[in-house]
């Protein structure tokens, strides 16, 4: 079966309430995150700032600044409509020209203070226009000072997440993470990774889009024979599963102490997440030069940064470990403490 | 006469040693800007790496750290060649597509400790290929605290330059550099500007390449009659005018005492930088997408950097005089202390 065949297979329609459902599974995982992360606060909380986008739809951001776990992060809720998507996404969405869309999502990036407390990001988004429709997203750890049982953790609990509903999904889903978030100027991965998809329409997971460099261009595509409820179900398994992926990190680094050799390093190596967020950030880039709203794009930013002229880790050292381990692709799931 | 005949007019030669002449000038405006502001400062000093470039040419960093004066900086010779121009300059000049090209240039951005003092950018280029030569580049002041006598000094110095070989260069190259350096994502000007030009060949000062919003699109431009000795006369006045019209600036500013909150500001828009450089900078996104040394091309970015959610200066204060007046274009030319 060929990709052009798959997408116009009438099993695959959404439900009429699609957008409902949608929507307000991304507005309770916004809830859900910001209420279990307040949680760890004593002082610091979410602030809520609503808005509207004039052509149609809007947002609910939530930021918090100087708290003792997050010194800045956001979780944003959005949902937007127009008469078109935009010429990058059309490129890969090729069925989506001439249509109306609607699109949905929440998106989230945490720095937390903590040098040994990792940043994370999350994303998850729902796209409908014209005959196809698609979800995408995932999420990903940026550690500074790394443990080999916290990056295991996560990446074993997003594929737990991933095998309840496809075998397929995280060994696909787990190298594209990796080949996503990953600085090419650098020659650096961002972190360690996790999971992340995009087009994802019940059809075959190794479908990229209308890309040159996928791994699916030209071929037959395994049928993955999902229905929109299979998928949507799959996203909510992947939104649910980042608590439990997280919060356990947290819970075991965040009393560690730390002095200004921890600090700098991170202030440092914040930099890099700064780099691939304007550089090479999609969403990100899309968002600033199509009149979004910047101060919501922007929100993924670090709160304080370094940057220094030739700097290289000391071998032998956590931060050179960093460099050597956990920047490049590692099976993480098949990690064992006793090895 | 049409852009097409211009390019084609033999008097426009360049002399064959052309590219030793350009070459010589940028390593001497080098040492000569390490010079001066090595001068200003007790203790750190520029430091020197020299590199190679596997395609052709090398280069020669230079970099200060944890000055007195300047907190992070770097002057950047380098010469490079290669068999072909990248797309993204072919598309400006298609006269020099099949060709061989070579170009060669000083660069530097220099991050001051005090807030009181602009963060300065200067940039001189020069390319062949093929049939085609030009010269690009210029200068521009970034203030935090902004001053108008400081603003009209550095305006006027880059004027007398450009003034002296051809009254239409300032008129053209000032609104150039406005409109170059504008953050569309945050509807804000970098800083208070400066002169900025590039494609130029002794032609048309009007002559922006092949853009589309190119205000010569499709005009029949006016002949400036400039032969490459007149061009490269020209960039050696604005290469030499840079420090006549930046010193004096760190001279009356460098001892204004300040506290936490001028810091902060200065991290703050040091964000701004960052996100034009990463976001909109041709030469940067180009070079980072295509194997240049990463740490030279970033060398232009701040030691420390701020990002907070939903900054807005207070109304009445130096920091929201900051976005009224100077992140808005001025005649600062035109401006007297006595108005």
């Amino acid at each position: 079966m060929t990709i052009a065949e798959n997408i116009t297979n009438p099993s695959s329609l959404p439900p009429l309430d699609a957008k409902t459902q949608v929507h307000q599974f991304m507005l309770g995982l916004q809830d859900e995150i910001c209420q279990a992360l307040g949680q760890l606060e004593e002082t610091a909380q979410f602030r809520e700032d609503s808005w509207t986008r004039e052509e149609g739809g809007g947002g609910r951001s939530r930021v918090i600044k100087n708290g003792e776990i997050f010194e800045q992060g956001g979780v944003n809720f959005s949902q937007v409509w127009g008469d078109r998507l935009p010429p990058s996404i059309l490129q890969q969405r090729p069925e989506a020209a001439g249509h109306s869309f609607y699109a949905t999502g929440t998106s989230m990036v945490l720095h937390p203070r903590s040098p040994y407390i990792p940043t994370v990001h999350l994303n998850y988004r729902y796209f409908e226009a014209g005959p196809v429709w698609w979800f995408g997203g995932g999420a990903d750890l940026t550690p500074y000072y790394a443990f080999y049982e916290d990056a295991a953790h996560f990446h074993k609990t997003l594929k737990a997440a991933c095998d309840g509903h496809c075998p397929e999904y995280y060994p696909v889903f787990k190298p594209w993470c990796d080949e996503y978030f990953y600085l090419k100027h650098r020659q650096e991965a961002r972190g360690i990774g996790g999971i992340f998809f995009d087009y994802q329409d019940g059809k075959s997971p190794l479908y990229r889009g209308n890309q040159e460099d996928s791994p699916a261009k030209g071929l037959d595509l395994p049928d993955a024979s999902r229905s929109w409820q299979d998928v949507f179900s799959f996203v909510q398994s992947c939104g649910r599963a980042f608590l439990p992926a997280y919060l356990p990190i947290v819970e075991r680094r965040k009393s560690i102490e730390y002095g200004q050799r921890e600090r700098d390093f991170q202030l440092y190596r914040r930099g890099r997440y700064v780099e691939f967020n304007l550089v090479y950030d999609r969403g990100t880039i899309f968002g600033l030069q199509t009149n979004g709203r910047t101060e919501s794009i922007l929100m993924s930013l670090p709160p304080l940064v370094r940057w220094e002229y030739g700097y290289q880790p000391e071998p032998g050292t956590p931060e050179s470990e960093l460099y050597e381990v956990f920047l490049k692709p590692q099976d993480w799931v098949g990690w064992s403490a006793n090895k």
